[in-house]
């Protein structure tokens, strides 16, 4: 029951804009969230508590995922990796390309970020129809990671992302969701 | 002196990366030490020690601004603001243009994400011509906030981005200097 006030304290703080980015879409904003010093410890504090495998690393997805990833890694004595946006990243990388609604886009990593077998545990803001996600999961593991969980802080769970994430062996986790868009 | 081997440790662990954007420039890299867990550790610590000013909210840079900002506001009690590329913020925003090498490109941050009077520390990952951060400065001021201190990882002291952002009556602190690229 604390954990259900907590999420229901994180979700109040949580503001939906109407018709973003294009009309008929309720965006999520966690910048209220994030602005509230009380909204932030909370939300950090309660990933930490879903975390159900051991951790080497916390990835975290450009841009909004390093939001969350440091502060976990932090709490954990992790490190933290980065997952940009493709041509970001200045040593040799690998990638993954995954679709968008009209065309592809790709994120990637660098080659030597992950030594085999770490423990790389998966962060993002939100999980919709989980295209990001599961394109970094395959990146992460292509690298010889270890991924077992992918932490959000908000699901849609109407998209689908969550159900087929777990279908690539995964163990997904949300603070809030938000269903019937 | 413990400061000082600090820095030490932390300026090992970032990688230095010939040529890139373009032939010429040595690219300072920490992504290696954010995978690092006792980089990532020491690298917040040591900012955490630099602040010198009353701190409400601490302000991020995207993308790299966001790695820090919040580990820095968790431990500070402060909250979180997010100054994003123009156009990814979903509420109503106020922007700021800036000068690149060709061309210009804008920031922009909520209307709404500063109460005026409001001591916001701005924090990024690397200093350099300053231009971002000078941008970023002013529409915080714009919006209200009082902005003391300018907080980095990197600074490249031959760019002169720290002195031109003195010049704008604020604290500069960086944890490690690269000159004579």
């Amino acid at each position: 029951m604390a954990a259900a006030a907590a999420n229901d304290d994180i979700r109040r703080r949580i503001r939906t804009i109407p018709d973003f980015p294009k009309p008929g879409v309720q965006f999520r904003d966690i910048t209220t969230l994030l602005l509230d010093p009380q909204g932030l410890q909370l939300s950090v504090e309660r990933m930490l508590d879903q975390i159900a495998v051991p951790v080497d690393i916390v990835a975290g997805i450009e841009a909004r995922g390093f939001v969350f990833a440091p502060a976990i890694a932090l709490a954990l004595g992790a490190g933290v990796l980065l997952i940009r946006k493709d041509g970001k990243l200045p040593g040799a990388t690998i990638a993954e390309e995954y679709a968008l609604e009209y065309g592809t886009d790709r994120i990637a990593i660098h080659a030597d970020a992950c030594t085999p077998g770490a423990n790389v545990l998966l962060v993002d803001d939100l999980i919709a129809t989980g295209g990001t996600a599961r394109a970094a999961v395959r990146l992460l593991r292509k690298a010889g990671a270890t991924v077992r969980q992918a932490a959000f802080v908000i699901e849609l769970p109407d998209l689908g992302g969550a159900e087929m994430l777990r279908g690539e062996n995964l163990a997904v986790t949300s603070l809030v969701q938000f269903a019937g868009d």
